[in-house]
């Protein structure tokens, strides 16, 4: 069965999914995404990430390619012609084909792009071990809370981290503090077992997952602040996390080389991936898969 | 005559031309470009520009798509086919597709695109009259030397621009100095009749129309000096001016709505057009073309 793509009305092979080389979202990496982690035929925070959409999309004055409600239809009509159980959701919105100007098109036509992709996510290897990160400068511009394609420093981040055997980098401001992943979230739990995780502002990608796990932590009564923390108080924390929706979370025990706590992931880090998961009524798709 | 683009090796009617939507260019903004002014037929800057890219392509890791000699040749043929005299050559270069995820693919097959738009530049007023620029927070990456298309806060502050009824958009650093125009560099003159741009750096893109004419400043005797400038000191400039491929030099006369000496375009602004045309050995297009 060949992967089934969406592209502006159409469902077409996946490999023939094209648009145009004066799309804006090719010439000026104006446009905006989400992905949605589907786990067992579930769309994984798809209110959370729909709202997030909207949001984007004001905050560049890009109109709707279609109603919320259509896009929602789509969505699932991706994941069904792709039978995903479990897989990534990749929903691309642009301002569209336009002769090429950095000022707004007039009467944008707006690109909508809707990929799906199957996937048994992390090796089970990294949450038995964790993973490790690595500290680099962040170098992006500053309305991160964009959930923009001008994604540039961070794919420049990622294959740095990866080059030095890492799995995330995080990004640290210049004062020493860090913003967030790549394309995750950043979490510590002091030795107080206080979770601690940057506030919502225009330095970070306010993510999804981040969201409802707080709002789990709040329900379950796990102590948590929002706050920046330095490269140096995550060294000595008790234990370090990162979330995104393709990860999830994953314990992270390696920082710049260095082993956070006893070098093994933690019982929050476990725990925070237990509740977010269960808040989303499935099971853990890396263990349940057997990967 | 339908207008023809090049993409990966074929040239195609420019409305049919396409990339796949998971090429990194839509997906990352992991992509570089250039714009060469066609006049008369003539590639103004192109061993400047061929250096730039060379260089952009070199930060970024990214291959070379085809030959530099060969990438000359497409060049003209695109030129050649759109029967263009005076024109815009696009040229973009992207990490080309990949199944989606922010680190680089382990062998890229690189996307090249060239489009070539004929342009009577400038409506001849702008000459006239000067262009009104107005300044707004550069909120732009740390890499701005590399001419990525990670453009969005540029289209943002264009848009910005034009909405303010003004022509360009000259970006100030949090300390109060100017960087950068939105697609073009700033200058401005002082009453001392002093040449001032910003230096080359992270911080500004170092256009080649820019280089082109602190070269001929240089052949011809005109004091300038490379040196940051702030909001302020442009407003009390006696001229100030505005650089890029596409635009050649315009006089800058009104910022943030102030007029910049008498309001009208002065001498050196002028001077550094025609310094510029002249060194490449063609007349002017918008003067020429009576438009």
């Amino acid at each position: 069965m060949p992967r089934i793509a969406y592209v502006n009305g159409r469902y077409v092979p996946h490999v023939a999914a094209s648009v145009h080389i004066e799309d804006r979202g090719f010439q000026f990496a104006d446009g905006v995404y989400e992905v949605v982690t589907v786990i067992a035929g579930t769309l994984m925070d798809e209110e959370g990430h729909l709202a997030r959409l909207t949001r984007s999309l004001k905050e560049l004055s890009i109109p709707w390619p279609v109603k919320p409600r259509t896009l929602r239809m789509i969505m699932r009509e991706v994941v069904r012609r792709n039978r995903s159980a479990n897989a990534l959701l990749y929903i691309q919105i642009t301002r569209g084909p336009a002769p090429r100007d950095f000022k707004f098109p007039a009467e944008p036509t707006p690109t909508l792009v809707i990929t799906c992709r199957r996937t048994s996510f992390q090796p089970a290897s990294a949450l038995e071990k964790g993973v490790a990160v690595i500290t680099l400068p962040d170098i992006r511009w500053q309305r991160r809370d964009i959930k923009s394609i001008s994604l540039l420093p961070q794919a420049l981040g990622k294959q740095q981290a990866v080059q030095a055997g890492a799995f995330e980098g995080w990004q640290v401001d210049p004062d020493g503090f860090v913003t967030e992943g790549c394309s995750s979230n950043a979490w510590i739990v002091t030795k107080q077992g206080m979770l601690v995780t940057r506030p919502a502002s225009h330095a970070i990608l306010n993510g999804i997952t981040r969201q409802t796990i707080l709002a789990c932590a709040t329900q379950e009564g796990i102590a948590f602040e929002e706050r920046a923390f330095t490269v140096a108080e995550a060294l000595d924390a008790a234990e370090a996390l990162m979330t995104s929706a393709g990860t999830i979370a994953l314990p992270v025990t390696r920082i710049d080389g260095q082993p956070i706590g006893d070098g093994r992931p933690g019982p929050l880090a476990k725990r925070v991936r237990e509740m977010y998961l269960a808040h989303g009524g499935v099971a853990d798709p890396v263990r349940a898969g057997g990967v």
